[in-house]
């Protein structure tokens, strides 16, 4: 059994090149995680025994990924009671990435998806870093290191474009 | 147990005032139809029992209709072998209907949804009959009766504006 | 004389390279079929001779693509009384695909198009065999076939990313 | 038989209200014009026979209007060597309106259509009395009178802007 | 000082009636909230102390709304580590509201916002209370009751429409 | 002095790619035209005394092409009593073109632009030898032979793809 | 001979009901104005005659207000040496505001117009009172009092808010 | 201390591809300027004391260019009292640009951003220098002269495409 406290779920292996972004920051956190293909419309039953176990086995956040008609981050919230995190991804024949947005996150009322942007896997890393942290004040450090370092990352290249010629 | 050639189901009872058109064509054409509210949300035990049994109960034809992130539909297409007819519906917050259309009928490849226009219920009920028909002569006849029928009625409106004033 | 079940239209060869994954699954699934190149635009007269004997030849079910102001698969609902299935083509000159998912979606009352998603006839090609399904058990078997072995290929890809190294 | 130089046409009587602005425009400016319902979806074969005869009967110009997906212009210049003027209509359901428009506007290659904007029905009647000018001046120069009273209207409210308290 | 553990802030105070579901909720969920009015763009020094300091009052989550270009919600994310949770207000001069939609969900890197649907402060209050019970079982249960209900709530709507008449 | 009944202007002359198959279409049908690079925005002067004369130099049909915020359809339509074709441009920086063809097929009343779609420039010359074909019957049966073999090569199109093997 | 530093057009005087906030803005800034109705489309050379004087009269800057395809502003720009500041404005018949707004902003490169929201006269008051001031510090010290304003009017429905009852 | 009139700022140092134009108007105008890299959302500390110290330093016009959620321009008019102009930037995974364009003109009331087209720097530059010129009549000369130069460009290319071969 894992100890993840993080499942990342996607409904095709194709989003892997975008998804892996989760496990970056996730890796970098120390976070532990697990991955796996699951399709809300392939897969129906593989998706319904996931959601409803997820929190049995000790995962507190569902990452999930899905582009076009993006069903996968809102059947899992349906049922599962944990807080599910969707990224819309941009599909290669899609509608410029609005289908997947507005199937993510317009869900009814009663059944939430934390949406982030499109193709924005490393945010949700973040976020579902964050929620960990509102019950563990050593991730909540971790975040705020984070963000220190980010602005650092900034203000070097504040002073970098000011050394420019133009 | 029903007879129900067509099986009509929403995600809301709210949702009634608009897919009732689609009863009233089935009633017209003289197919048996049952109706029911089922969330893939809210419900979705519901849902997966439902879409898992429904070819085995007899229907031949599942009409769903949803509002907003508008998952019913897809969610009956992913377990269910029948044809599934998605109708968007717009949404009293929407985003003017885009949400349910794009969440409806950009399905990922081996799940179609045969999407019908925002809110069109009778059109839904229009499609089961005639994809009933293609197995039923006599139901493909009353689907060219129907179509001379509306003819008629807009070959009168041609001859009443003719005679209108200006 | 063709013993054609469904009848594959498209507005231009130059879709040809989309509306081929049609014509796939149907050989896959043991269909026969038709196809050809109408144009509502430019052979009026023969779309309307098309639509109005397709189901006299015995056909049973009409695909048609088209792009930009998409109408062939309009004018085919319009005339003919067989359930026509819509595959909006992305063109290389469109408005992202909106223009034809919405020339094809968004019909009147009274001629409804069963609408796919952007460039998807290979689930125009299923949903037709599940159409035909309906009228045949032995058809809606190889579409619980087809199901099933979609679900495997998914069940093999969730087995496989769980192998990767991140 | 009447010697209509413009026919106006709709797909159905409630559009009446939004093109009676054409006929008003046609009326100030002294053309002969004819109106009729004739609907591409339900009453196709009056569709076609109108639009293959009304250059025969004296017709110059057609006006066509028609709401969501709207393809009776588009029906009408596939078959018509007449130029076609589009006034797309906002229906009841649309989708704001962009339905309309881009079912009309975006024809495909040698078959245009003429649009002007959403429910601009009296622009379509000025424009197709522009055109009818390019081959009467007597026509250009009720135009370019029409063009000067604009002007001086648009005057007017400006000399009583100015003398407004605010 | 308060014990709240969540914090819903709006940029105006007409952003009430829409909010006010984020409160009944976390009333009916049991979990001490405070509410307020800060402008990212009016009282940015108020928004910036309040956004540094939340996290050291012992708030947990942050839940705000705003309209048109709204920005609060990615300047509270900006300086806060807490999770942020995003509310889209439809604004009475929206451009539909996809303004709000995309300046809350489209965040950069590094920056999630954990985005609801349009209004959906009721679904923001909901997805509050899971972002707690990842740390806490005892409002873990309250979430699985939570959709227990509403469950019960659609299946008692789904034996209402069975028994109504058409 | 020219005897250009046709006359094609555009913004600028990136705009030359696009606007070359007006003129293609005008030589093909042996019509007059002069071309030219006019800026509402960068002369307007020149723009304005274009448009006031053009009608006096002999020209009966002004085509303009534009991009992005494409005013200069709509500013000769203001100022000339000839009929105007718009041809919106997909400009490299642009919204997919919402912008240019928002900006040309909008106008107010009074001030038609008879819009083509998005590159349309072929479209553009075939109106507008429609046009001048409402004055004379010579230019119509061009219009109808430029039909005839529209039609001609879409049947041999449709010829061809049923000896093709799939 | 009017002493107007800020002149405000608008294409007709049904806009007047938006744009009377740019006055009121104005008025209590102590800024001299001007108000006219000016259409790009129906004045063009009204609208040419006083782009080309604003600034020998001693304006300097405009506000332009106009719906639709809005090109009053851009026309104004193409004319004026004077920065423009683009109001557009929500016409009954638009595109949700869509048409006025991309009409306005998506200038070509070397004719910049100021765009602002959807019917935001008001702010367009404001800026062209930001204008001013970075000539004459005077206004600048208006400004930041207007600011400070703003600042605890907001402050003080934080303070009300927070003894509300919920 | 500098002696820059014109402050431009970005998001992230991968827009100053985009933001160089505004430089080389400026440069080529005689107006100094700087340019720095500040993040609304990860130095906000930074955005902050830099909006508010702007005009003490001598800055008149701010130039803030950010892409997606794009929030810098907003985050600057809400603090600085000098005019913002925002340049929305297309980022490279963005919802058309709409996302940057709707996150910075729709500003709530009392805080303007003068919005320029996607990616046109180069006309914030001359926006800004436009804005300088009402306050100093050399600038006002400047761009009286910039507009002759543009125009006598068009005008060339106008020559040069008459003389071209078709």
């Amino acid at each position: 059994m894992s100890n993840a406290l993080v499942s990342i779920v996607m409904g095709s292996d194709t989003d892997l090149s975008i998804m892996k972004a989760a496990t970056d920051v996730l890796t970098q956190m120390g976070i532990d995680y697990e991955i796996d293909v699951i399709s809300a419309h392939r897969t129906p039953e593989r998706a319904f025994e996931f959601a409803q176990n997820a929190h049995k086995r000790g995962v507190r956040v569902i990452i999930a990924g899905a582009g076009g008609a993006a069903h996968l981050p809102g059947v899992m919230a349906g049922i599962s009671p944990l807080p599910v995190i969707g990224v819309p991804i941009k599909a290669s024949i899609s509608i410029d990435g609005w289908d997947s947005i507005l199937s993510i996150v317009q869900m009814p009322p009663g059944v939430p998806v934390a949406t982030v942007g499109l193709n924005a896997a490393k945010n949700a890393g973040i976020l579902a870093t964050q929620i960990l942290a509102t019950g563990d004040d050593m991730i909540l450090d971790k975040i705020i290191k984070f963000k220190e370092d980010m602005k650092e990352e900034v203000l070097k290249k504040s002073r970098d474009i000011k050394n420019k010629e133009f």
